[in-house]
């Protein structure tokens, strides 16, 4: 099922819904755990998208794909480079990504985001995937402008409207088959099957699990393929999974 | 006036209120914006004390003290080193740090803690003191065994338990005098005047606002004075600042 938040045009309360074709039927509840469709359906014509889901934390994972399957490296880094970005970057499909003032691009990175839905602690690989409640489309913008130099990345990743997630969160993807790819102005940029990530998702979820206690809304961006650039003013940037759909925002500058 | 947040002990539902002595008289509503005291009063004795606000993002600031006043580097960072805890990381006074089992030590680093109580984006310096709720002490809890070479701090500072925050937010605080203290096991470790930093508490919360919109709950560490040392199995760590409190955590080996 596809899961979004949405608010009716002009209106400011958020509602929830499952969405089919190019309707959305209005639930209540946490979508997490306990929730029960109404009678209400909109068109999606009426509503405005919101982030799919309520996120809690915005995971990352730094330079997580090779070109092919031979550049694998032979050992996993002991340490991924795990990240964290604010929860005021995360906007909706739809709307604008801001260049901040001092710089005039930014990057994009398509990738694929998994959202937790249960407690997890200390989990296996194994276990991961039943505490998954989706999988959604992420955009980790970044300004490599604002890395420094000995490797903190916080600044780069964390301005306002840098994390699009969306449209939707699809809860019943196969996540071995899913390909990342994202579009440029309507150019093919990205376009990289998972299989060519470094650290998998179940890796990379059952060790963030022995680090922290996982809750439901923590979503976790499981790196970007070979192929993110830069955009500037006027451009738009589509990143797109099938099976879930197309996270498309403009960008502007600020 | 002293905020906290509590429960009675062996009891579920999270409570707030105001500190006076040995008491709690318990508020209700929003702590940040529109609160109301209501008739219940309780003692100190029979409450456990939580971390004493919900918080929203946990922001760090790295390597921000000086030993002394003539040590100050004459231009500041350009871009400071900022980071994220998680909310997991999140631990009231009282509850023990649990050592990360593949290590058997970890750093306390005493801090002082600034509670945002009013959305903030671009604000100046001169503005900042107007958008805090308050300040409290925290200790950014750090396994520099888990630190990359790259500079790649998150998981480092992740771990559960690692980010002790109390035991109160004190609204009535002059942030300039303060002074950051730790003791462990009772002999005084760290203690310097906030003067110290590099990075001025303003200038952080001022430069954070032009990068990310802060939101009510949003905590700043502000950095942790010379003298952070390692604590094994059984220590006790105390990091105090006067007029707040004492932020009291034993340690064990997980």
């Amino acid at each position: 099922m596809k899961f979004t938040r949405f608010r009716k045009k002009n209106e400011e309360a958020v509602l929830q819904g499952i969405v089919n074709g190019n309707e959305i039927k209005q639930i209540e509840g946490d979508m997490f755990s306990d929730w029960r469709e109404t009678e209400t359906v909109f068109h999606l014509d009426v509503v405005e998208l919101l982030v799919p889901f309520a996120p809690r934390h915005i995971i990352g994972i730094g330079a997580n794909y090779v070109a092919k399957e031979e550049d694998k490296p032979s050992e996993l880094p002991k340490i991924p480079v795990f990240f964290y970005k604010p929860l005021s970057s995360a906007i909706p499909t739809g709307q604008p990504i801001v260049i901040p003032s001092a710089i005039n691009e930014v990057k994009f990175e398509s990738e694929l985001a998994v959202v937790i839905g249960k407690e997890a602690s200390n989990i296996s690989e194994e276990e991961v995937t039943s505490y998954i409640f989706g999988y959604t489309v992420a955009n980790d913008v970044t300004a490599p402008q604002f890395f420094r130099e000995d490797g903190h990345w916080a600044i780069g990743k964390s301005y306002d409207t840098f994390t699009p997630i969306g449209p939707f969160v699809e809860t019943e993807l196969d996540p071995d088959k899913v390909v990342v790819e994202a579009y440029l102005n309507g150019e093919k940029k990205q376009d990289s099957p998972v299989s060519l990530m470094i650290v998998s998702m179940r890796k990379m979820i059952s060790y963030l699990s022995k680090v922290m206690t996982l809750q439901p809304g923590d979503v976790i961006l499981t790196g970007s393929p070979l192929g993110a650039e830069f955009m500037k003013d006027g451009d738009e940037i589509v990143c797109e999974i099938a099976g879930i759909g197309k996270l498309r925002n403009s960008v502007k500058q600020g």
